[in-house]
This record gives structure tokens, C-alpha cells and sequence, in this order.
């Protein structure tokens, strides 16, 4: 982006100006792209925890921590236990970002809906609001986060925060407090006491701790508003001080991508999903590939070759051939491309560890072949795929599904939540959940997801 | 400091290290003066705990927070409160450090007993073990963090870093992991999830906030140890990485601070405590103005003037004429004076609203006068009272009381310690709760602590 001042410009009241605007915000004002967005943010969301909600690290995180949460305040997804609302937040945050399945703003590569999501359903668990109070709360959270992000993206990112961690803390405050009522002053306090609780490094990237930021973020922001509505006081220019977030935790920082346009550019309504449990770079092949099978009925054996044109960074990143483990098959585009053939989908079953073992898979992987075309974008590919009757199929993908072009809808989300969530609820459930989603709008409180989204007694 | 290599020299398992360090250490190796330290450092935060456990940031913090809290597993110090070892952590670590007036590793300005000692008086209170286990714990913790510290200042802290939070949750969770028991593997991932949350910016200085920080920290190293000793995992290098702590925090990092001398070198030796309740640049007034109190008998109507020949930062930091509140009297050079000659001590009662109305302290400060001298060293002081028999008299001090020169003895934190306790819990229970401290090393746990630390029935 081009500015004309120079983008470190003597900023003028953020931390309150980004308070007031989160406090004076009205339901009624709310745009409906916005509160269909944010629809479409909780639902990813809630998919994504509910299906990974028997995870290792949930797992271990509740052996641990659950001897010493308080009284059953709110649901730990998908599963039976209640726990107090921090450690909801926390439980729930983990497996909201464990499958890395989770929503992307693309301009920062903030994951918003963890720390903000996880935070307010433990919260409106224990204190009730209507559906479409906690969809504009959600919608705020988001907001601050990515806003805060713009302003010190890419560098903040570049040193090693992860970014959905250490902007999280405010946007999980942001939200609590607009539920709780906070005043201006407070709101002030609670981004202020978010402020001082960046979560996350990238180096644990690859580790469960990545998974622990958007959890912690959403405790932190939950902390910070529950003070921040006694009186907890702190700066009230925690963002943009000398020695505030911004300055501390980055060498970049442009005040307006905070500030400017507030309730009239809306970056929530950047936020996007993923329709693949895998690094984007796959997703064109992945996307083309369940085209050409659906197009042409497809099946493995009918396949002789696949050749994939792709982008520079696709055989950088995946280009593992001979995936042994489910996590491998993620850094693979052949063994992805395989299984978009024959399952027509490309989710967190077909990264198993018996997907990549799976004979007919390994079969049609290893025909398979992927060369680099620096003509191709990131967003794109061509496949060719000669069949063994002779024929030969070709398709160009310009943008694939889920990209900032194309990005996915509501059919889409609603596929990619039934295969997150049917392993767990079941789909009769999964089907009773995704309509109460979809109805949340229109909800008076949010009692039926939640029981909903508990396994049936 | 001078080395012969760059500061920046290629890190060999920094982290692995230190845990490995914590995990070894055996108590039968533990030096005498070191053990000794840590009953003072202890001593220390109990006393700054106790004193200050009804300030306003401890009630709105429990008002806040403790609706969510666990099972009664810890105590709230010098309160009725028994809450989960979690929020006992945070609530401790508030009142540790809301009177200015806890321990400080002077090299990196880190207040060490706070996160450390917050955390595991909490975890022992749940889980027991000796005296001097949990003594050995706290100097591994204190050893921790200031080492960490050492690394990265003084550019963690000049950047906005306040660094007894950022540090102290890896103190917290080597000193909880010791006492959990946790082995190499796990004691290194404790203190990667602890490196994922740095607390505090100096932004907060002047808010309830700063005291937020020691009891965050110490909230995030307890989480951090349970977590790992369950098998969460981190990185095996999230300190020394290049998207690990260090280069994330600072633009300075110096390994060999935290790998060099493990055993042999004890930072935990060099915490010192704070006899005054204020800034350390006006202990010398202090401390001058006491001792002739003592050694002339005097009394305020006694004196006609007091003229103090001072280092210049001490009416830059601390030159306010005419204090109105008592928190404006910690930067009155003039009022800790006349409080030093009327009371002959500095106390937090000293800096009550109360105090610095007192009309007959008032006159007192009104013929104290201050000159600012180069050539007197900041932990330095030439004193000259004149008294209306016209007598004149002249004190030097050449290193304040609680000056790395010239530290605190047991006697002086034996009265700053009841000083801060009796108005809790009574002269009495007082004096029972500093002879436990003293006797900690040969308790068989911490249970007779934990009971005189509450107000009796």
C-alpha cells in the first residue's frame, strides 16, 4: 500500500480511538455482509474445533489443566467435559487450530476466529446474549486483530511473533468487553491489559505450543476485559506509546491501518477458509483434480498419469514424494492430488496415517508428476490426465477455491463442516448443528448450539 | 562486559541447557549462601505479599477473576481467600509487587521473587514438599530468569520490555517443572511454552497493570510446567532460535549469560532488597536522615533546616516540592526526608495520603532543601542539619543501605518485614510468620507458612 505520510506518523489516541469505535458500535448499524461473514467465521470455527476436539494436545491440555478449573461454566467442544470459562477458552482455542484447518486474513495471515470465538462462546455460555449480539461481537473481535495486524504486517510477522497469538490477545478483549459492557474507559484498560500479553513465537511452528497461542490468546483477552470491568486500570495508550505493543513488538507501524475508516472498511469481511486440510499451495491441484473427477466420474484405475503444472513454491514446500506419516501427506501435492481423485475431498481423513499407507492411494500417487512453470500463479495450476481408454483430460484452474478470487461459500463451508464434524457428533448432529449456525442470526441465545455441540448423551 | 566473541556467537542448545541445568541440580549440592539468599529473597516477597494484600489492584483482581476460580487449593496471602493454584499465582503476584517495594537483580532491574515465589508457594500449597525443596526451586527459578536477563539486556528492557514479566515466566516454569519433577525432555518444552509468553509492557508503569505482570508471569510458567510434564509439546530451541525469544525480544543476544558457570556462577547471589518504599535514588537521604535520627535523638521540632548535597537524577526522578497524595510522596526527595528523621523508616505507611497531609511533616519538609552535586555517586548522600540550639550536623554516606555495597542484613529485612506484616496480621502472628521464614529450611513443608500467613480466625 501506498501512503502519502510516512508510516510512522505521530499517532494520536489509538488505543482509544479502537476503544470507542468497539463500545459505540450498534447491532442495528451492523452491515449484513459483515453479520453473514461473521456467520461464516463462527461456523468455520466451530467445524474446526468440533472436529478436532479428541486431538493429542486437547488431550494432554485438559489432563493437565483441568484439576484445577473452576466451577461448569461452559462446554469444551465435541466432547462431554464443562469447565470453568477460561479454560474453555483455552481447551477450545487449541482445537480450533490444531488441524490448521482454521480461517485466514490473508493480509497478515492472522487465524482471527480462535483467539475471538473461543473466548466469547465460553463467555456467553456462562453469561447469555442473542445470536446476533454475539455475531457483531465476533465481528469486532475480528476487526481489532486484523486491524492491529495491518499496522505492523509484515514485520511483526517477519521477526517471529505469530501474529494469531500476539494480536489475538486484543481481539478475544475487544469482543469480551463489548459483551460485558464495557465503557470507553474500560475498553481502554482492557485492550491495554491485552496489550502486555502478546502470545506466540513462530519457532513452534510444528509443535503443539503453535496451537496454544490462539487458546492463550483468547484466555488473555477474556482476563483483560473481566479486570478491565472492575477497574483494573492500565496505559491508555498501550498500542501506539513509546514503549506500547506497536513500538515493542515491531519495527513497522502505520497507526491508520488502526484508526482509519472505522465502521466503513471493514477487514472482517476479508477473512477467508480453507477447503483443505493442507497448505494453500496445494489447494489448486487439490481443487482441479475433484473438478476433472466430478466432470468426468473418475475413478483411480481408470487414471494413467497425472501431470501437474505448477507454481514455483508448490514442489518447495510439498513436494514430498513418499509420504510415511498422515502429517507428511500435507507437505505432499502428489499423495494430495491422489487422494482429491478418489475421495473427491481433501480433509483432515485424507491425511491419516492409514490415507498415506492406503495402497490404490500410493498406486495413483506415484503416477503422479509435478513440474514447475514459473508462469503459473500461486493461485493456480494446469492438469493434464491421461486416462488408460486413450483419452486425455485437461483442466486450468486461474483461481483456485478458497483464494481471495474465489473464495469459498456457503455450500462449501457447510461441506467442509459436515466432514469435520460427522467423526464426532455423527451427522444427524452435524447436520442439526450446521443449520443452528446457520440460524444464529435469528437465535435468541446460543443454548441449542451449545448443547448441540456436545456428543449426544 | 568484554568477550572476545561477538555477542551474537551461533547458540549451541541454549534451552536444552538450562533445562538440563534445572533438572540436575540437587539440592545436596545447593551452597549454603545460596540457600541462605533464597530464605531472604523469600522472606522478602512474603513480607511485600502480605503487607500489600489489600491494596485496591488485589480487590479488583479477585472481585474480577475469582468467580472462575477452581477448588480452594491455595491461599491468598494475608487474606480469607483460598482459590486454584492458578489464580492464587496471579492474585500473589499482584500484591508482591503493587508496593514497588520486592527484590531486584540490579543488573537487569528484574524483580525475580515475584513470578518465581508466586508460583510454586501456590503449587506447594496443592502438592507438598520440604522447606528446602521449595527454597531450592525458588534460586533455580531466580537463577532463570536472571540469566535469560543478562542476555538480552540492556536492549529487551530500552525497547519497552518490562522484564521481570517477559523473563519471569521461564523463571516460574523452571522453578514449578523442578518441583513437578519434570525430566530433560519436558523441562525443555516447559520453557518453550514459557517463551511463547513474554508479560509486560513499561507502558503500563503507573498502572495497576505493572503489577499485573509478576503475577501473569507467573500464571504462564505454572501452565507452561503442568502442560509439558503431560507431554505438550515446543521447540527444543525456542530461546535461541531465530524466531525464538531472544531475537523476537531483543536486538541483543549474549548465550553465554545463560549457559556459562551453570553451579559456579549464582546470579540468584546478587538479588537485593529495597529497604524504602520508594524509587532507590532517595534511599541515601533516607538512610542518612535515619541514622542521624538515631545517633542525635532528634526530633522535627528540633531542626531548623536540612540541606541535602545529592546525585543529579535525584530531582530529576524525585524533586516534587509539594506532594498532595501519597504516591506522589515516593518522588519527593523533601517529604522522604522528613519522614526519614520523624518515623525513622520509609515504610509504605510513610507514603499514605495520611503522611504527606501531616502538618508537622509538612513543616519539616518545608525547610529540607536539595542541591544537586556531580561529584556525588547516585548511591550517595551529604548530609547537613542545623538545629535551633545551634548545633550543625554532618553525615556522608557513601553507599545507601540496600546498595549492592552495602545489602540488607537479616535484621533490616527482619524490620522491613514487620513493618509491612503487622498492619495485616498483628505484631504477634507477624513475628511467628518471620520466624517460620527463618526456619524454612528445616520445615518438613510449608503447611505452618501458609496457616500464620492468613489472619488468624
Amino acid at each position: 500500500m501506498l501512503h502519502s505520510a510516512p508510516s510512522n506518523a505521530a499517532p494520536q489516541d489509538v488505543t482509544r480511538t479502537l476503544a470507542r469505535y468497539v463500545v459505540n458500535a450498534r447491532v442495528e448499524d451492523l452491515p449484513q455482509p459483515v453479520l453473514d461473514h461473521a456467520v461464516r467465521t463462527f461456523l468455520n470455527w466451530l467445524g474446526c474445533a468440533v472436529g478436532s476436539c479428541n486431538h493429542e494436545a486437547v488431550d494432554i491440555a485438559i489432563r493437565a489443566l483441568a484439576p484445577f478449573s473452576g466451577a461448569a461454566q461452559a462446554s469444551v467442544l465435541g466432547r462431554g467435559e464443562r469447565v470453568d470459562i477460561f479454560s474453555a477458552a483455552l481447551f477450545n482455542g487449541i482445537s480450533s487450530h490444531v488441524f490448521d484447518f482454521d480461517d485466514t486474513h490473508l493480509k497478515t495471515v492472522i487465524h482471527p476466529a480462535g483467539p475471538v470465538a473461543s473466548a466469547i462462546f465460553a463467555l456467553v455460555e456462562h453469561r447469555p446474549v442473542s445470536g446476533v449480539e454475539f455475531l457483531h461481537a465476533l465481528a469486532l473481535g475480528v476487526e481489532v486483530e486484523c486491524r492491529i495486524g495491518n499496522a505492523v504486517y509484515p514485520n511483526h510477522y517477519d521477526v517471529g511473533w505469530h501474529i494469531t497469538g500476539s494480536t489475538g490477545s486484543f481481539g478475544a478483549a475487544a469482543a469480551a468487553g463489548k459483551l460485558l459492557g464495557l465503557n470507553e474507559q474500560q475498553m481502554t484498560w482492557a485492550l491495554g491489559i491485552a496489550a502486555s500479553q502478546p502470545v506466540g513465537l513462530r519457532e513452534q511452528f510444528g509443535t503443539m505450543t503453535k496451537s496454544f497461542h490462539p487458546g492463550r490468546a483468547a484466555q488473555n483477552g477474556l482476563t483483560a476485559a473481566l479486570l478491565a470491568s472492575q477497574g483494573y486500570t492500565s496505559s491508555e495508550q498501550s498500542i501506539e506509546a513509546k514503549r506500547g505493543w506497536a513500538n515493542v513488538t515491531s519495527t513497522k507501524q502505520d497507526y491508520r491501518e488502526i484508526t482509519e475508516g472505522l465502521g466503513e472498511r471493514h477487514e472482517s469481511l476479508l477473512n477467508s477458509y480453507k477447503p483443505f486440510a493442507c497448505g494453500i499451495v496445494i489447494h489448486p491441484s487439490i481443487d482441479g483434480c475433484i473438478q476433472l473427477r466430478n466432470e468426468h466420474r473418475l475413478s483411480a484405475d481408470m487414471i494413467t498419469s497425472i501431470h501437474l503444472k505448477v507454481h514455483p513454491l508448490v514442489l518447495e514446500l510439498t513436494g514430498k514424494r513418499t509420504p510415511k506419516v498422515g502429517l507428511e501427506g500435507k507437505f505432499s501435492v502428489f499423495h494430495s492430488a491422489a487422494v482429491a481423485i478418489i475421495d473427491g475431498r481433501a480433509g483432515e481423513n485424507q491425511y491419516s496415517d492409514a490415507a498415506v499407507l492406503d495402497p490404490q492411494t500410493i498406486r495413483l500417487r506415484d503416477s503422479v508428476e509435478a513440474t514447475v512453470d514459473p508462469s503459473i500463479a500461486a493461485d493456480s495450476v494446469h492438469i493434464t490426465v491421461r486416462l488408460a481408454d486413450g483419452r486425455t483430460l485437461e483442466k486450468f484452474i486461474e483461481h483456485a477455491i478458497g483464494s481471495k478470487d474465489r473464495p469459498m461459500d456457503n455450500d462449501d463451508l457447510a461441506v467442509k463442516f459436515m466432514d469435520l464434524v460427522t467423526p464426532t457428533l455423527g451427522a444427524d448432529r452435524a447436520e442439526q448443528l450446521l443449520n443452528a449456525c446457520w440460524a444464529l442470526p435469528r437465535a435468541a441465545d446460543l443454548s441449542l448450539l451449545t448443547e448441540l455441540s456436545r456428543p449426544s448423551a
